[in-house]
């Protein structure tokens, strides 16, 4: 076994502190990675907070390193290759949604990087850790173009928002909506306006809109201005909401063209309500939708690579986990926290 | 002006009556329908039920007949041809939408066939009656091969299933479904078979399914069976639901496959509620669908024409609209009823 330190809480509402945990020898397909930088991601503070939630936890699936050790049968990564993992570290692999390369809709649900049980029977622990062993099968390379800090957010954030640009349609001629300019949204813009698309930033105020030009919206609009949404009313093609609450949806919903589509990718825990009379003017549909697979994956960190994409972050030290976390809450952050994971050596 | 013979309500809850009304003489480009027979939709049911309703109501807007004169400048049609009108007689024709043939999403609001003010300020009145004029624009052509009584309903109920289903790809390899057997699912198994793709019905009983599997579906299932939901997780393509009220969506949302979308085109007053989780899972997708186009109604009406595709209806005389409504609000109707529009002169 191999013994790393890391940070853990132990139930919610208690801080994070040193840890020590034991990642498994390598087996013939995994790699080992010396974790660089790991993503603060919502869900970390969601699972943190839940009493459903196995603890310690060790939170983390936005994890950008360096392969420092392979396997023998490890054929897609040699030492020294940058390298990332995002939410998931297996799944079944023999259904057809995995041999589709869809391992997020594996028929008997894939493994998520932290908080969950493995095949072998051990917990899985998170990024925020020194190191990490995963199959080769569930690692990303990283592009050398993108830096290491602004790449951790794209392995849940990126996918995040590449995979439904991609599915519905996003690129030249189409008119896209980013609903909600944080952490996932400020990737969406990017992505969106590098597949080609006009992108239009929707927002609460308009206090980040010079942050959203730069990142390259065309337009940057305030919801809260009651002509913002009549003037834009019947015009997206495709609208991608990363509100992670319950909101008007009907309101938004009446901002779609024909064949419209509006994803929803924030999580919210009551059940969403959209009028039937919304939805049959212009054939519109409200979608969900959840990362993307292992490929889709790479094919996002290519992209990214290729386009000049990449998180916008401010990086912590391990022992600023707990005010980032404070300050996620509080929407202070532009636009991802990521943890320099060296600093763990301090105390 | 053209006096016809109609059959009218006065108000919600008041029977039909016998009635005279003024059809327009014909302008350059209108045609004058001898209407034959007259389809009962739902929809009529609601608006004579509606406090809303400017009375005297004649609804009907699943019209079948033969053209007996047309306007001089009138170049679709001939006098003798079959004809039909059904949910609109007029749009701006100005907007992208109605340029594309989307006449049923113009930007103005589409002129419904009764129960609307007209561009020249008189209202609309529908198919309960012996003749209509209309703009030739907003007549489709009836095949010779399709009896006049089984293809006036396909002018809203064929139209609002072949809408949905050629809009998100129902053909040969996909897997669809029909939820609801009645006026509308009954012609939805019959044009998704013709289509070409797997058609499962879903109905609350096994009841009709002897005429389900009659008209083309490949599976007949019911919705209280447990072992249905069950069995049919994660299956579906495409499920069209014609449910004409509120019910548990994540129930049947959980039956899409990836990518899979449920078009809900029956009416429920209350919003839809969904779940952001039943909707990530397998990206998956709720909309809605609003009848269809001119265009789209003629291609509906002739591939009804190749296929053998027509609504299975009763017929009943104009003295018995009263009581067809009370068994289309007992669901006591196998499959749509239709007025012979030839009884009116019975008294």
């Amino acid at each position: 076994m191999i013994t790393v330190k890391a940070r853990a809480t132990s139930g919610p509402g208690e801080p994070f502190r040193p840890a020590t945990i034991e990642r498994r020898d390598l087996g013939p397909h995994d790699v080992l990675i010396d974790i660089v930088y790991s993503g603060i991601c919502h869900s970390d503070i969601h699972k943190a907070q839940n009493t459903a939630t196995v603890f310690p936890l060790i939170p983390g699936h936005e994890i950008a390193g360096v392969v420092s050790a392979v396997g023998p049968e490890v054929t897609k990564f040699g030492v020294g290759d940058r390298a990332g993992v995002g939410c998931m570290v297996d799944s079944c692999r023999e259904c057809d949604n995995c041999r589709a390369g869809l391992e997020q809709f594996c028929r008997k649900g894939f493994t998520p990087t932290y908080n969950a049980i493995q095949a072998d029977g051990s917990p899985t622990q998170g990024g925020y850790s020194e190191k990490i062993v995963v199959d080769e099968d569930f690692a990303v390379r990283i592009p050398e173009s993108i830096p290491l800090p602004n790449a951790a957010p794209l392995l849940c954030a990126g996918i995040t928002l590449y995979s439904p640009l991609k599915a519905w349609g996003a690129g030249p001629g189409k008119r896209v909506a980013i609903l909600g300019f944080g952490g996932l949204g400020h990737v969406g813009v990017q992505l969106s306006k590098a597949l080609g698309a006009h992108t239009t930033v929707l927002d609460l105020s308009l206090d980040k809109r010079e942050d959203g030009l730069r990142l390259g919206a065309d337009e940057y609009r305030a919801t809260t201005d009651p002509e913002t949404l009549k003037e834009l009313a019947d015009s997206f093609d495709l609208i991608v909401s990363t509100v992670p609450a319950n909101f008007d949806l009907d309101a938004y919903v009446g901002l779609l063209g024909v064949g419209g589509v509006l994803v929803n990718i924030g999580a919210a825990d009551k059940p969403l309500a959209v009028s039937t009379y919304a939805l049959r003017r212009n054939r519109r549909s409200v979608a969900g939708s959840l990362i993307g697979g292992i490929p889709e994956t790479q094919e996002m960190m290519d992209f990214c690579g290729e386009h000049g994409v990449g998180a916008v972050v401010e990086v912590v030290r391990a022992d600023q986990i707990d005010e980032a976390y404070d300050r996620v809450r509080a929407g202070d952050v532009r636009f991802r926290f990521v943890i320099d994971v060296s600093t763990m050596n301090d105390n």
